[in-house]
């Protein structure tokens, strides 16, 4: 199965990578884009016996390895059989 | 509105980065995880009429500013409103 897992820094962090881009965006004439956050994506290849095993093994992973959650909310953006 | 954007490796690009965190899991004890790739977020807030128009803004911006087509792929994930 596959798990695409998204980490975002948390609302109150600052995002400094996130309003370069921002700026660049408005450098190529699109002033439309007002906000720009960058976040981590992770593709998680696994065995688990069904949909319920992966997204339990996957939260745990994201807990103590992928996230760091004193700054970072994740989430679990799909699991593909 | 939001529309938010993954930036994954091609399958074909080596990914290092994955690679350690796969074998970070191994050693915790998650040996059903066969793989990781590492790829990018990014959250991009923007003024458009509708998701029509969002989603044409943000291709374009993909492909010229948030991903190098040469070696990555990208997605769009959602957009809401």
């Amino acid at each position: 199965m596959k798990a695409v897992v998204s980490v975002t820094l948390k609302p109150d962090v600052l995002d400094p990578q996130g309003e370069a881009i921002r700026k660049a965006c408005g450098s190529l004439g699109h002033a439309a884009v007002t906000g720009v956050r960058q976040g981590k994506l992770f593709e998680v290849e696994l065995d688990a016996a069904d949909e319920a095993a992966a997204r339990k093994l996957v939260e745990e992973l994201a807990d103590k390895l992928l996230a760091n959650t004193v700054i970072e909310d994740y989430r679990i953006e799909r699991i593909e059989a």
